[in-house]
């Protein structure tokens, strides 16, 4: 194994265990939605944003386990918008990484309350940031980036289109614009966290479009995987866009084509880390994988 | 008019304008979001959390102008909690504020969204404060107890214990312990923002009693006003409480200890803010209000 597969296997595992510290047994009123919480968030997946936090990070020279707490921030939106996106209300979804979906095992309104929840928490867990190596200035302009990411123009703007775009002909640019808020503002988000908490705007810059690319492909490579892909690998249902009738590259462009494109994204972020700027090796690798995966 | 009511009227419809503002028209692809987000948070009613943010910087000498974005993020995280807890997978609300519910405008999925989008912009909000009289450490300090009020040990947990209590028999405690976290957590947060944007702990600790009784009051008086209040008045439905059988303080110890306890907790909280100390007249005057509404 090389020393980047290393390092994922090793960190992977480590968010896993970080959550479950974070989101340990809970007593009291919440107990219902904390339990929902840790439902969903401990259900494994590839943890690819908080690994790019944590990929961004070495990238910089921050030392890995000063960002757990950014590092679960992004999952905790992820997971957040999985189990919104999953209610019968949006997309329907009855399995999420091979189990059944939040609202399928705790209902709908403590599913409602727990992606609420978790989004809360993970504002909460940027702001508990207390390392002196972070300015309280930059943790705050941190936390003001990833509220846009994650917000109204972002993710949610995101969600929305696509749901808008359901049974209807978008072209190739709204589709991209979908993506880019749908998936891209987390990704860049992610990537971007050390930087911002480090003050460093230029290597923001960087990593702002080496995630944009990388969010892009990861994103085709979704919509291709759901027409494709083998739904006992993927641990959750496959086909559900073409049943939902959504715009996705395959439905645009045909399945060849969506590789094509998928492919030139995976060469435009390699080429904006460049060759010899710090240890890009975990993200590049992360990059591949991306691109690669089966699930 | 005395002073304190002039004050109430004119912030009142600033908060009003404010809103307006902050959440202006919004093209690209979260625009229905946004109008989601608007019909909600622009729907007036009392403006109390946000009141009680410029009301206790009045107290505590910060211009109100300098609490803006303070008094937006805990209205939008009312807001965003009351469009969820309306879903029809929770409390059913047909009516909120003398208007159709968001989900019965804008359907279940945008609702959520709109939900999930003020939740969002609330922390933004606070992330966003540039105020160079407050420094950076405080500002977190302040984010970090709003997450932790609204979050699923405050807010969330309180709505939990709400859904669960349905149907069940609890007693006085049980109930006060949903009631602190339902209302009271918010509250909380709002009177003690500019304690902690401050930096000062004293007063934060004296803000923290003071809504903690006022909560208890308001909540009481809500609970009441459910059963004898007029919906006309109110703009909501009334009877709601008994129809979903939800533990409230008339049903476990009948309207008039009800009143007897709201009246209680006015005269503690009026008790915890003593006599000459800072402006506390419009503190008092709002928690007068609050017991003495018919809506």
């Amino acid at each position: 194994m090389t020393d980047a597969k290393h390092w994922i296997e090793r960190y992977r595992g480590q968010v896993d265990a970080w959550i479950e510290r974070d989101l340990k047994r809970h007593s009291g009123l919440g107990e219902r939605v904390a339990e929902a919480m840790r439902y969903s968030a401990s259900a494994g997946g590839k943890r690819l944003r908080p690994l790019l936090v944590l990929a961004a990070g070495r990238y910089l020279g921050v030392a890995e386990d000063r960002l757990v707490l950014p590092a679960l921030a992004v999952e905790y939106i992820h997971t957040y918008s999985l189990i919104h996106d999953d209610l019968p209300a949006m997309d329907n979804d009855d399995w999420r990484r091979g189990r059944p979906t939040n609202h399928r095992v705790f209902g709908e309104a403590v599913a409602i309350l727990a992606g609420d929840g978790l989004l809360n928490e993970a504002f909460a867990k940027i702001a508990e940031l207390a390392d002196p190596a972070f300015e309280s200035h930059d943790v705050l302009s941190a936390l003001r980036h990833l509220a846009r990411a994650s917000g109204m123009d972002g993710l949610i703007a995101g969600q929305a289109g696509d749901l808008a775009a359901e049974h209807h002909n978008i072209d190739l640019q709204a589709l991209e614009a979908v993506h880019a808020r749908k998936t891209g503002a987390l990704f860049q988000a992610a990537c971007q966290l050390p930087a911002w908490l480090m003050g460093n705007q230029a290597a923001a810059e960087r990593l702002e479009r080496f995630a944009w690319h990388f969010g892009l492909a990861f994103q085709i490579v979704d919509d291709i995987l759901n027409v494709v892909g083998d739904a006992a690998v993927m641990g959750k249902s496959t086909g559900t866009d073409a049943h939902l009738d959504k715009a996705t590259y395959p439905k645009l462009v045909g399945l060849e084509r969506s590789w094509v494109l998928a492919r030139y994204h995976q060469g435009m972020a390699r080429q904006v880390l460049g060759e010899d700027v710090g240890e890009s090796d975990v993200l590049l690798a992360l990059l591949d994988r991306a691109v690669e995966r089966k699930a």
